[in-house]
C-alpha cells in the first residue's frame, strides 16, 4: 500500500496564518518534513507519534541537497505513510516544489498541493498596504533575488522590473539587492521609488524598514549578511507615497 | 467608543482554505461585510446575532458603488462594532483594498489586514503545478484583465507580459483575453505558449481547461460572457510542457 504526499503551505510564519486545511493535514500526518524557516509552533498540530523530520534550508547556511529531500519524501510515502511536506509561504512560489513533485511522479506516488498565504501578501498586510492599486499598480510581480548559483538570475527583463507602475516583491533579496538596484536605476527606475524591507514577516520580531530603492541599495550594500528572512517591496507603494 | 475594521482574506473559495486567524476574526465580529464571490460556507464561523451584510460585486452584474461599501464600513465601525470586511483571495491583490483603507484612515478608524490565500496560488495548486520554476520561470506576475472602464488597462508593458520566462496570471480575464492574446502574440509570445483557464477555483464545480495562449484566445473570443469567476495562467507552465 502506497502512501500519499501533501505539499502544504505553512504561510509566512505566524501559526494563525495556517489554513484550516493545512492544520487538518498536519493532524492526519504520519510524517512531517519541514524546513527550519517554518515556525515550530505549527508542529503543535501534529499528533503524538508522528515523525517530524527537519530538512531545512535557512538563509546563510548550506542547504541539504534537494535530491536528499526528494528521496526522503519518496521513502516515507513508499512505506505507506501519509506525508506532509510543509513549505513556508505558498509552496508554489519559490518553494522548489517542482523537483519534489517530479520525484513523486517518478515513483508513482499520489500528491496534492495545499496553497498557503504568501509571505509577499503578509508583508504588504503588515505594512497596511495593498499589493495592487486601482490606478497606479495594476500589475504585481514576484522575483527571486538569487538563482541556484546564489547570483541574480540571468536573463531578467529590466523593462518588466523597472516598471514604475508595478509593485515588485523580491524574495531572498539580501545578497543581491544592491546590484539589482543599480540595474533598476540604470534602466530608468527613479532611485527615490518607494521601497520596503520586510524582515521576519508575521513573526514576533518582524521589522519593517521604509525607504527607497536607492536607500535600500545603500543599506544592503553595507549589510548583506543579515540572517533574517527578508523581502523587499518596491514600486508605487501606497504607504510610501504619503 | 470607536470600532475596528479587519480586512480579511477569505481565500479562493474552499472554506478549508480560510486561515485560523480569519476564522477567529469572523467568530469575534459584530458585523461582517462580504462579497457574493466569497463562499457562504465561511459565514458559518460568525456568531449568532452578528450582522451579515452582502455588498458583493459579481462578474457580469453591476457592482455596488465602492463609496457605498466604504461608507457602510465606516458607519458600522463608528458605531463601535468590530467589523470584518471579508474579501475573496488575498485582500491586497485586486481587492479594491486601498479605497476602503483610505476611508478608514479619513474617519480615524483603526484597521488591520489579514492576508489570505490568493486564487492564483490555488489555481496552480489545483493544476498540480508551481507558479515559479527554478530554471524557466523565475518571475511570476499577476495582472487584471480589466480596469475601471472594463477594458484592458492602459500603459501595459508588453515586454513584461510577453516574457516567455515568466508565469503570468490574469485575473478577471474573460472579456479581454482574446484582445490581450493578440497583443502578446504581436509582441513575440508564441501562440502555442501553454495556458490554463481555471474557473471556480477550489469550489466543487472547479473546471481546469489546458490549452495555449492562441487556443484560449479562440475559445474566449467566442464565449466571453460566462459568469464563473476565472483566472488564466500562461507561460512555461510545468504541466503544459509535458
Amino acid at each position: 500500500m502506497s502512501g500519499f504526499v501533501s505539499f502544504v503551505g505553512s504561510g509566512p510564519g505566524d501559526p494563525e496564518l495556517l489554513t484550516l486545511k493545512a492544520a487538518a493535514r498536519l493532524k492526519a500526518a504520519d510524517a512531517v518534513l519541514f524546513d527550519d524557516l517554518s515556525s515550530a509552533a505549527m508542529l503543535g498540530h501534529v499528533r503524538p507519534g508522528a515523525e517530524l523530520v527537519a530538512v531545512g534550508k535557512r538563509a546563510g547556511r548550506p542547504s541539504p541537497r534537494q535530491d536528499h529531500v526528494s528521496r526522503l519524501l519518496v521513502d516515507y510515502a513508499t512505506g505507506g505513510a501519509r506525508v506532509v511536506r510543509l513549505k513556508s509561504g505558498d509552496p508554489g512560489i519559490f518553494g522548489r516544489l517542482e523537483e519534489e513533485i517530479t520525484a513523486c511522479r517518478a515513483a508513482d506516488i499520489g500528491f496534492e498541493i495545499i496553497p498557503g498565504v504568501s509571505s509577499a501578501s503578509a508583508a504588504a498586510a503588515a505594512a497596511g498596504i495593498p499589493l495592487t492599486r486601482r490606478l497606479s499598480a495594476r500589475r504585481v510581480q514576484f522575483l527571486t533575488g538569487h538563482d541556484v548559483r546564489g547570483a541574480l538570475p540571468e536573463g531578467m527583463r529590466m523593462a518588466a522590473l523597472a516598471d514604475p507602475e508595478a509593485t515588485t516583491v523580491v524574495f531572498m533579496p539580501r545578497r543581491t539587492f544592491a546590484e539589482l538596484a543599480e540595474l533598476l536605476i540604470a534602466a530608468g527606475l527613479p532611485p527615490q521609488t518607494p521601497a520596503l524591507l520586510a524582515e521576519n514577516v508575521s513573526h514576533p520580531d518582524q521589522a519593517l524598514t521604509w525607504s527607497s530603492v536607492g536607500g535600500l541599495r545603500d543599506i544592503l550594500a553595507g549589510d548583506a549578511a543579515g540572517a533574517a528572512p527578508a523581502l523587499i517591496l518596491y514600486g508605487p507603494l501606497a504607504g510610501g507615497a504619503e
